[in-house]
């Protein structure tokens, strides 16, 4: 493993993020990150960080969920020259499918991702916009684990700390750019 | 208008591509690009051939649809250094947003941009994975018009031809890499 956790300065990106309260529910301040896509710069500084981060850790492949999940994955999966496979709420992918399914607040949610997305003894990172409790980008490394590949690292842009994912999330390595405690 | 329609081959993008029968319903044969993403090389010659398109055309913004949009919008808008607006559908974006509607074959349904994605004259590109009837793009121009913005060219990896789009896309400039007719 050669991915370090060196801090990097992520002070403007953190600035440009927007809270909107009681979105989507009362009481609840959404973390907006499209005041970050909008700005060239800053996105290019979390593109560029993952592309630096991932280079040399031997990964086979970029995987990202739905859907702002894919703003970061798809961009880092070109730049590195990976193949970007999406994880996808149930229904929308067309081929065979491997499943994991996860607890929401009231009920449960199902992922998928396509079986040949991935094979056995591959290494993947995970990448997502965000973590709050962690159930679905868990659900998204059962999937990985699914197909036989390895989950090297979940990566987010913001982690919701005072959510506690990396309980859920433990004996995964976890990395995140900024934290709300 | 400096974009040309020199003709670029993408045989082999087009052999990627899978055809799903029978989804998202009996009867359709969906046209599946997650091969492709799987492939740095054919998902890069597609971001290279977008990027050189409109490198020259004055744009200010790429404006990309829910979700596989995403795929291909945000690696444009990172490497070309622009703004990147993300289409989606209703009750996705957190702030204040304008809104479309379209005929679905049963119904409608709505998209949505933030109402400070875009200013007054700016110049906007719009990217989807695929065109068929048309109707998601057209509101997706409607958003950038609201916003009085100007909506340069719309993009796509695939157009099916055969649903004819340019018609409900009449006074548009439309520009697709792969055809089925």
């Amino acid at each position: 493993m050669t991915m370090t956790d060196l801090k990097v300065s992520f002070d403007e990106v953190k600035k440009a993020i927007r809270d909107v309260p009681d979105f989507p529910h009362k009481g609840i301040v959404f973390k907006d990150i499209t005041p970050v896509l909008q700005n060239p710069r800053l996105f290019r500084q979390i593109i560029d960080h993952l592309c630096d981060r991932y280079s040399t850790a031997k990964i086979d492949a970029v995987v990202a969920i739905e859907s702002r999940g894919f703003f970061f994955g798809t961009a880092v999966a070109e730049k590195l020259e990976l193949p970007f496979i999406p994880v996808r709420k149930k229904g929308k992918l067309p081929y065979h499918t491997v499943q994991a399914s996860y607890d929401l607040e009231y009920g449960t949610d199902t992922v998928e991702m396509h079986k040949d997305a991935l094979k056995e003894g591959q290494r993947a990172v995970i990448i997502d916009d965000l973590v709050a409790t962690g159930g679905t980008i868990k659900a998204a490394a059962q999937l990985v684990e699914a197909l036989g590949a390895e989950v090297v690292e979940m990566a987010f842009v913001i982690e919701l700390a005072f959510l506690n994912p990396r309980d859920l999330l433990e004996g995964y390595r976890v990395y995140s750019m900024i934290q709300y405690s």
